[in-house]
């Protein structure tokens, strides 16, 4: 496990742009970083939303060119990359923007890697094995939860070994995450609910993480409250206060994980997204009260912590005390939520579970877990979810 | 006064690395940013504390060339950075290093805008005037209040028309901030009490500003909180946990008055600091408890919510109450640090209030306070103090 004692830590995190309407400055922010012809990449979701129209007017206004990529699909596959950087290459691009969710920003991630690394995703997946720097890469998500803007991570399926593949390397950081809240507004109420239980899981296991420190706690828990206020109110309403919220936490709960790392419920999450191509976000919602239950022990001070900035009262109460509700609170929201909590439900196979449990157990956001597991514990999390 | 409503705000910091030996991996920092010649930039007493012997040892270990420019002194002057650069250029350096406090890293910063931009610094005072992106730039900052090493902020002192010059540039920030808590053993109890009270009103500052934002917040009101841990203790003691606690504070209240800018303090105190070249530090201590009182009612509930970092318990106490405990706080504070109260204390002559008040109400950082001021109420706010 890796611990902070006589560690150097590091806090690295894109130029962030916020507000409503931002999206008016996606020209100027790709002119500032020297480009003059744009790779957009997205998926066909968003062009219909319209928001690549209005991204592809402002780019026009500062007098730039650009090509569109928009076969990105949930999970983004190894070869998707490959077709998005022969079209950055083959028109001369020079600056990359991504609209879109995690699976948008991860393609135009890997897109950038190729471009000046060359070779295939594959071999870039483990820690800081990207050298080159990338092109300039601009950020513009349009959902709340994956935090991808704002990290050193990316994920891709390998479609031929049913596995993902995780790039954690600091050359991969955005220049720029411009965030942009009205832009939540065309998402649906079941994407909002997923996403953002995405971003709650990154801000939980962020908190708890034994590489969290100063510089990512106060946003992991500043993001944990800004879900736990507006999560279940932005997916019945999308009321913009809510969806506001939900893009602040979804930030804050980005900048605490990529620098902090994860934990267990992304290490059993990351098998099974990949072996059945699930939504990541619904994956860590069912997986999160499991492995809540397993770690409680091991960090009960900052348990009791999450059930305060869930809106627990303390009024004097021991920690050991305090750090119980915090379980009790997380499933209350999922049930607020109206989300699955069932693996099986996901059409995940029990057989399976053996095969999960080891690859689980070497996933590298094990290693910021605040304790370690057996191959026995983690099978017995993914069965008290399946 | 600006505001934040309907306004697109921005959160950008650079990339920090932190933690006690961290010096050790200057020259791989330097190496990363493409440099093979270093410009040092420090003053007389960082080479006497034996830190620059230090750091050139580690640029040698990974084989790069450097010059040290070490003439810096308090307040830097602008033609003080007029000799730096042409040393920069003389001897074809291609990364900058500040190691020192603010004077040092904001000589350092003139000397990268005058390295690109070139000129004088005159030119460059106001808001965004720096278009040449600066050579890279990595600050290693030897005291734990200035923030410049994480700031877009850089002031220099026009020693002819003795005024401040502050130019506040997205093209400053530094690349690197690297943060080694063990530079701050060799500082005097003196500038650690005047250092961390520069910290401390840059986050005062920052938390009312009327540009604060909840990426700037949870670090003022972190720094708020370590500085009523720490900064005594730092001053008697020199204990590492609490000299960690103060680097910490003043990277956090950094991060947050870059982004969401400063206020009346900083205003009344830079045209005192131009006419009489005072320690910085030292002039915001002073003149913090009269800015509060006259703030107080134009920020009540962050008031509150200061006097709550700062220890008071609020068991249900109505925020206006708790408001009036913050000025009480901040006052004790400066109390047990031993520090002056008076401006006379400090050689500032009555005559000179016209002309400060004038000069205050135009500062820059007066914008963003919560609330504006007539000429008459400045000069009543350094009466109060004076």
């Amino acid at each position: 496990m890796l611990n902070q004692d006589d560690t150097i830590l590091k806090f690295d995190i894109p130029e962030i742009i916020y507000g409503r309407g931002s999206l008016s400055k996606i020209g100027q922010c790709a002119s500032r970083l020297g480009g003059e012809k744009v790779l957009v990449v997205t998926d066909p979701g968003i062009i219909k939303a319209g928001w690549i129209d209005l991204c592809l007017k402002y780019l026009l206004k500062e007098r730039l060119r650009y090509v569109v990529y928009d076969n990105v699909v949930t999970n983004p596959r190894d070869f998707q990359v490959d077709q998005g950087v022969s079209l950055y290459l083959k028109k001369n691009c020079d600056v990359i923007i991504a609209v879109g969710g995690g699976s948008s920003i991860d393609t135009a991630k890997g897109i950038a890697i190729l471009a000046t690394n060359h070779g295939s995703v594959h071999e870039y997946a483990g820690c800081n094995l990207v050298h080159h720097p990338i092109p300039p890469l601009i950020c513009v998500p349009t959902t709340s939860g994956t935090g991808a803007d704002v990290s050193q991570f990316a994920i891709f399926l390998d479609i031929r070994e049913k596995m993902k593949l995780c790039v954690l390397s600091r050359a991969i950081m955005p220049d720029i995450s411009l965030i942009d809240p009205e832009l939540l507004t065309t998402l649906s109420s079941e994407l909002i609910a997923a996403t953002g239980m995405d971003a709650f899981t990154h801000a939980i296991e962020a908190y708890v993480s034994s590489l969290s420190w100063p510089m990512t706690d106060p946003h992991a828990i500043h993001a944990i409250k800004l879900v736990a206020q507006h999560l279940v109110n932005a997916t019945r309403t999308k009321d913009m206060t809510a969806l506001e919220g939900m893009a602040i936490a979804s930030l804050e709960a980005g900048m605490a994980f990529s620098n902090a790392i994860l934990g267990a419920v992304h290490a059993l999450s990351h098998p099974l997204g990949g072996l059945y191509d699930l939504h990541h976000g619904l994956v860590n919602s069912v997986i999160l009260p499991a492995v809540l239950n397993q770690n409680l022990n091991h960090a009960m001070p900052k348990y009791a912590r999450i059930a305060q900035a869930m809106g627990l009262e303390l009024r004097g109460m021991r920690f050991e005390e305090a750090a119980l509700h915090a379980p009790e609170k997380v499933k209350k929201l999922i049930k607020d939520l109206e989300l699955p909590t069932r693996l099986s439900k996901l059409g995940a196979d029990a057989e399976d579970i053996p095969v999960l449990a080891k690859m689980a157990q070497k996933d590298i956001c094990m290693q910021t877990n605040p304790c370690s597991y057996s191959i026995n514990e983690i099978e017995t999390m993914y069965k008290e979810v399946w």
